[in-house]
């Protein structure tokens, strides 16, 4: 029999404005499924807070609370907190690169509102219900200051609409946590995670100490495969494996890390009904979903974009969440505000079920606690009073215009280190469908007898969403590196290249770290990674790293090929 | 063989003003000893840092940063922050509890000083090394913000004086992450720890779901006992008990929670020697180490003390750390700024051997990452720039005042709601050799027969540390407690007065909690606990409490009596 009514089974279908209409009557929407059986041991050994028994007294007015260890406020060293926060209207929502002949940072603030206005966080608050540090900088429950609980709250509402009625919202302190607790919640020892063949490595750092492994599951162009996923759950021998079939997924479905791709609602629906039918939990880290750059279109034939920066019209262009179309209330969703705000808040938040929400509390509780006050108090202050959740959204659309320049620029520059073609690939890889820029040497390689075995050098389909730009490097051409007389030495093209890069100023992100099995790693040798970032600093500077980049790939060829000549 | 050389010997048997003067010479002390066998299975998979191998490049001036997924400082939408910083003398440092006729803010405020300092971080450094919002909200080591590392180091240096060489010391997110790092990195489940018989119900809730589950160790006038603890040890019977015996300790030391003991340098060094020689590492858990209030004279006799504000003075005052006799490196020290700043701090640190250390950051790196970037740099700057190590210590010592004014007064006020007499208990219970104080129903129960089989209805040791009193009420007199109709309603004393406690507006800390097994908490069940905490609100609120407590023991008695009678 279904779990799920007719009803739930409309939102399903739906398409995604309609599936928004009707979340305007979310009361219709029915609870998530029981799912207690998805806890681990560790988690369900989790007591309930001894807190819940006085609660009654907690909130009593005139009670006098002599039983928690709280320092006094007057104690706290400082009598205000604050800060000059920028406008949410701060940057551009228009997308561009650059105009010739103008400095990127003038015409990026230009383009916004540079201006700054003061806030202030008092010792205590200036009216009943605003934010003061007697609150933020005091123990308090792990759920977080009030204020900030109802705006996360308001935003996932608004922003990512979820298809059932009793989700709810936890604050913690980064997907890092995030994803920590949710190992710990949901994962026993010997249990296998099913993740992208490539993907984030701190979230294997993460949960592999704890005997939890990852099972890759192959790509393509949307990200995670709905076929290979199916493959891999169908196929699964528990005997073979020594371990049951995996419950548990971790997925980066907007700019997946490594590989940029950006996954729409279709294939979102389709995962998820696998995972229905396998009784799997999704754990979404979406850390980058604001950043939805779209496709990439070659400087030659751009055209000055044309966006309203109207929320509702910016929230409506975005592939939704998972928790969109998760019905049954099977998928934690973790946002950050590492990318939206700064790094260094260490906060971001759970969307998910209030069993799970629960028993993640507990795990908070007894680890982080809750998020620092300093940054709830700050943070909170400015979404909440300054901004409002509107201006939030606008103060997105604006990162999501920057990052889209950046991404521009740096593959404009990319392309320009060689010749290149572009062709939509075929084939059973992680870029099938994607439209691929294949890279050719630049003026031949100085070895003009070997130039036609060596073909293209390296290959890469623009990200359209995140941070980074993953390219492949072609070694195929090239004699096999010699065994180098120090054993430290890296004897592979990948970490040869790597190191060239280091050595001529250019650090970039080795690929080898993003595989998530050695087998990943070393499907084929003849092929190196690299994830390059254009999140930071100068745009003159993205195209500096490039032009090294593209200086030193031909260099490394060059040498190997007179090398093996 | 003796693990440790004359020099290291000598240290252990030095005064503590001999062993400061030693440790000024640091040089000469030796290594921690290898304590590589107490790391957890867990801890041991835990790989060492991909970045180990970047390094060189990474602080390699002109280099290009591709790698990570920094945003640019750029898109941090604060300019500035900052504060208003209270004075570091803020508070006075002679200890008194209030005049006569003159209102207690007034008073404590007017002797220190009331002026406020404005303290800016700006986006980016004003010079080379100084604090900036592209450092400390940005991503960056585990190990967070140098500037703060740095003090910290020095803030141990002088005021614990680690009794080895190679100590270092770890940022964490606050002690119950500490904590809870330190569980992880050194605890298998099944295993054991060591903890007083009486204890921080926190630390068992965020050990016993990972199946570590705590020995109570028998406690004393200063804590735990060294005579109990070498019991438990040397008859610990791993058959019987079904796992090795414990190899970690965790104890408060200074103002124990709950009981609000202070253990001497004395003790420690006992304690430390029968953790050599049964190998234990000691987790030193010492939140309240600078309220250290001393004892306690009844308002009758007291004097008001003259003490300078020297710093130096100060820190020789106080029983010294673990660590300053820790000449193997087993000790890990919990420090949190929760007490001294503001518990929404979340901040503390580790003071302990590199090796755990190193484990103790992978840990972090996996979980909270580093402490939130907001509360780095205001904390930091604070303490870097604003106060500076003496002045922070200054800042201290004023707060030593205010609690000691805190205890005096809500422990005056227990003593004015009773009859009383004062006598030095002896006997196997952990208030021996304490000065304790008996308290008898004031003016009669009302109920005149029965008066002299009631007796002390309240015993207590008035704390020489942190922000607790602990005081144990006697039922022996009373009729057992009718079976309630309602199975949920309590059926204990201890449960029904803290009822009736609550319901006449007065909320304690339920003794039952602190118990580190159900066996401790039901050794007695003539006795009931409390915790009742003199940290927060103004004076004349824990004077009021104080009167509903007095108030309401009596009445509970009389009820009872009168039902039984």
């Amino acid at each position: 029999m279904s779990p799920y009514n007719e009803k739930q089974l409309a939102v399903r279908n739906a398409s995604q404005q309609a599936l928004y209409n009707y979340h305007q009557s979310q009361r219709q929407l029915g609870d998530a499924v029981e799912l207690g059986h998805h806890l681990s041991e560790l988690s369900k050994r989790r007591k309930t807070s001894p807190l819940k028994g006085m609660q009654k007294y907690l909130t009593k007015p005139g009670t006098l609370m002599l039983a928690g260890g709280l320092p006094d406020p007057s104690y706290f060293p400082f009598a205000s907190i604050g800060g000059e926060a920028m406008a949410a209207d701060a940057y551009a929502v228009q997308s561009q690169t650059m105009p010739k002949k103008q400095g990127w940072l003038d015409w990026l603030l230009g383009k916004g509102n540079d201006k700054t206005s003061t806030i202030t966080i008092p010792r205590y608050p200036a009216a009943k219900g605003e934010m003061s540090l007697a609150d933020s900088l005091q123990y308090g429950p792990a759920t977080g200051v009030a204020l900030l609980q109802t705006f996360i709250h308001d935003f996932a509402e608004r922003v990512y609409r979820p298809a059932y009625k009793n989700w709810t919202v936890l604050i913690h302190v980064g997907n890092t946590d995030g994803w920590s607790r949710a190992v710990q919640t949901l994962c026993n020892p010997g249990e296998f995670i099913l993740t992208e063949e490539w993907t984030y490595p701190s979230a294997v750092a993460n949960s592999a100490p704890y005997d939890v492994l990852p099972v890759p599951v192959g790509m393509d162009s949307e990200g995670m495969s709905a076929v290979k996923l199916e493959e891999v759950l169908a196929n699964w021998n528990e005997e073979e494996r020594g371990a049951k079939r995996p419950h548990v997924m971790y997925t980066v479905p907007i700019g997946q890390n490594p590989c940029g791709m950006t996954m729409g609602v279709e294939r979102k629906k389709e995962i998820y009904e696998i995972c229905v039918k396998y009784d799997v939990i999704i754990v979404e880290d979406d850390p980058y979903y604001f950043l939805q750059e779209g496709s990439y279109v070659h400087k030659s034939s751009r055209t000055t974009p044309t966006t309203s920066d109207d929320s509702e019209t910016f929230i409506n262009s975005l592939a939704p969440s998972y928790v969109s179309i998760d019905y049954q209330g099977r998928v934690i969703r973790l946002d950050t505000f590492s990318k939206t705000i700064a790094p260094g808040s260490r906060m971001g938040f759970f969307t998910c079920n209030p069993l799970f929400a629960e028993r993640l509390e507990r795990q908070g509780e007894t680890s982080v606690q809750r998020p620092c006050g300093f940054g709830q108090a700050l943070i909170g202050q400015l979404l909440t009073k300054q901004w409002g959740l509107d201006s939030y959204i606008r103060w997105l659309h604006g990162l999501q215009a920057q990052y889209t320049a950046r991404r521009d620029t740096l593959v404009d520059a990319l392309l320009d280190s060689f010749e290149f073609s572009l062709a939509y690939a075929d084939g059973a890889g992680y870029l099938n469908g994607l439209p691929v820029y294949s890279c050719f040497p630049k003026g031949g390689l100085g070895l003009q007898r070997r130039e036609k075995q060596v073909g293209r050098v390296l290959s890469f389909a623009a990200p359209t969403s995140g941070m980074f730009v993953w390219v492949t490097v072609h070694f195929d051409a090239l004699p096999p590196v010699p065994t180098p007389d120090d054993p430290e030495a890296p004897h592979d093209h990948e970490t040869r290249l790597w190191v060239r890069l280091a050595e001529s100023g250019l650090v970039v992100a080795p690929g080898g770290w993003f595989a998530a099995t050695p087998e990943v790693r070393e499907a084929d040798p003849n092929e190196g990674h690299y994830r390059i970032a254009f999140s930071m600093g100068p745009l003159d500077e993205l195209k500096k790293g490039m032009k090294i980049f593209g200086k030193e790939v031909h260099a490394y060829f060059e040498e190997s090929l007179r090398r093996g000549a």
